[in-house]
């Protein structure tokens, strides 16, 4: 099987290392040989091993013996054209590139299917964790209820670092910046962006339709402070970032926020940069994935994974059980109902030591003038209502939704 | 397709529960219809909603309709005989008979391969947790390099209890016995031989050759005390009964035993009767997965994954990589290095007190004779030319691995 692979950074150049040194385990694996034939870069890399770029992406698509094409450029432009391209010749596509698969997964899968290839994205969430495959091949048995995960690397070593640090938002962001795990515009992370995409995939897959990602409800962490994490660790609990989507009826719920997570939480000890996904099922139970979700080889190794598995199914479409979206589907999400954490000034704490509420005061004189409720659970219209009859004419310091299970 | 169970116990009454109740979404996950058409059980169920049970095994063998049989009987006698024939007669055949495969599992695949039909078993290895799948498809692009796993739910609750509750190993025991989560006699989980045929399972699927069962060291957890549990505590580590593999030059080593690992370890938090596995590779990182590790539902939901991949894969062979083994592939034990944590009296703390080794003394009178020691790091063979030249004249009162990593 001849391939060629579309962008050579961190891991595309990780998909070439590979391939290039896993030959006789990938022959033993495959039954066949793989071998790259072009690498489609705009940049030179006169040092490279490899010697078979090109800036050309006709080169690939009118080469009728690359039958397989990896696509780790990133964006959408011009990869959903190239990708969309690709597959009308019957080139089958691996990628890594979440934006794209949340964005225009449907439409992209429909042409796999139509044309019998397949379109492939494992390394799209979690880097090297096996979430994707399990979804659609081990878990298919499920009717499965409930995802949350810990999709994002940068915000949750960011998290990690103000609450076992003590490290402001922005110094943590700093030195996530100095060590390589955020990028010089963190937007897409820190705003929740990146999670978003991430749950949007997992929830198309798990529960059958396409979400559509730009609906989804998104909150990043940039509004989050250390009183908060104070306020959560005297709570018992830990703030982490994560997508969620539940199963309704007639549709699913999903959303990416900051939330509480009690410290016997699943996904409470998934520190640093790892990423950690609890999926739920009817009889099944919980099951968790945990592992590093980013980096060029644990992604690059699920890209091979996706090649290998095409390889041995070349004549064959791989049903993922993700159909095309429908008007609704996609429930409002302020139905959902969740007990808020609230911290707050110009109010007395004795108002709300009544049941159902949790009040949490903490030391110091930093704190004297302020405290923190949790509120019984309620629908988002709900709190709306609750904060304009009880919480009107008070300073809202933060506000944060409590998950238990 | 029409399918056949047999043993109509926990996992194959949940088999024919997920089945019979979710007709429509399977048909759309196989394209076609998943029909059971014979159970076979020597016992009677006359309030049964199925009404095609045999008590001969020949009916299922010899009706041509029948395609695919799943095998939940357990033990190898007659499991065996039946499937090997079965295999023979070109049916496929989906279990999670985890004695038989860790047994038999190299001659079963091998007939499955000759008459290209499958033999599957992710319900073989933690529940309802994918875990066989991953290695041989999402995880085969990795050279893989160890596999640690709490993989026995019955022990691993009887050592929560211990741990979190104090409870003695015997009162633990008769509470899981009570919550029926250890059988009547329960050896093969609390003597390790239960974890044993797991760890040998995975063994052979992520480094490609088989790996006998019967030859892996296998310790269990009777002989773990309170006051072991204590030590461990005062070191910041938890007892864990973990199956463990590493790949080395030439072979494998595999192990079962109880080991202390640090409060930071990926499985120090798996408590309870869940399972998780922790699965490295070069470039890829840890991954872990985590979840129940039996039960009807989890169990039987894995079964049915199978089912459905073979459906989908009806005319093909799905390779898992597990080749016949050879003499000398799983290397002496003893040639792996750990520290030990040894518990003794009769001998004075203070000839420990030197680079590398750890001293733990505990308050109260109960501890006023004795102490424990972590050693530094040696092979099983270093260690008993240790105990020979330290500690000879003293009362070993407990000994116990440190896995650090």
């Amino acid at each position: 099987m001849k391939i060629a692979i579309m962008g050579f950074g961190v891991v595309g150049g990780g998909v070439g290392e590979i391939i290039s040194t896993t030959q006789a385990s990938l022959r033993k694996r495959c039954g066949e040989e793989i071998e790259i034939a072009k690498i489609l870069d705009l940049r030179d890399f006169p040092d490279s091993k490899f010697k078979c770029f090109t800036k050309d992406f006709n080169d690939i698509l009118n080469d009728p013996e690359i039958g397989l094409v990896v696509e780790v450029m990133g964006g959408t432009k011009p990869a959903y054209e190239f990708t969309k391209q690709l597959l009308l010749a019957g080139k089958h596509v691996v990628t890594s590139n979440k934006e794209l698969v949340a964005k225009h997964g449907t439409e992209l899968l429909k042409i796999a299917k139509d044309k019998n290839i397949n379109y492939l994205f494992e390394a799209s969430v979690g880097g090297g964790i096996p979430i994707i495959r399990p979804l659609y091949s081990s878990l298919v048995s499920n009717e499965l209820t409930d995802i949350i995960g810990i999709l994002n690397g940068t915000t949750n070593y960011i998290l990690t670092q103000m609450i076992k640090n003590g490290a402001t938002f922005e110094a943590a962001l700093k030195g996530a910046q100095e060590n390589g795990y955020a990028e010089k515009d963190p937007t897409a992370d820190v705003e929740g962006y990146d999670t978003c995409r991430k749950i949007a995939i997992l929830a198309s897959l798990a529960f059958g339709k396409a979400v559509d990602s730009e609906k989804i409800e998104t909150e990043g962490i940039t509004k989050i402070t250390l009183e908060d994490v104070e306020y959560a660790a005297e709570f018992g609990g830990v703030i982490k970032l994560v997508g969620m989507t539940d199963r309704a009826e007639n549709g699913v719920y999903a959303r990416v926020c900051p939330v509480i997570l009690k410290k016997d939480h699943p996904l409470a000890g998934i520190d640093d940069v790892f990423n950690g996904i609890l999926v739920r099922g009817e009889g099944l139970g919980d099951v968790m994935f945990y592992g590093r979700g980013a980096g060029s080889l644990p992604t690059a190794s699920a890209v091979v994974s996706d090649v290998i598995d095409i390889v041995k199914h070349k004549h064959k479409h791989i049903e993922l059980g993700w159909t095309e979206g429908e008007e609704g589907y996609l429930r409002d999400a302020n139905e959902q109902s969740f007990r808020f954490y609230v911290r707050l000034s110009g109010k007395k704490s004795a108002d709300f030591c009544r049941e159902g509420f949790n009040v949490i005061t903490l030391d110091g004189e930093k704190y004297a003038n302020e405290f923190a409720i949790f509120t019984p659970e309620m629908t988002g219209y709900e709190f709306e209502e609750f904060k304009k009859a009880e919480l009107s004419g008070c300073d809202i310091l933060g506000s944060i939704r409590l998950v238990t299970e």
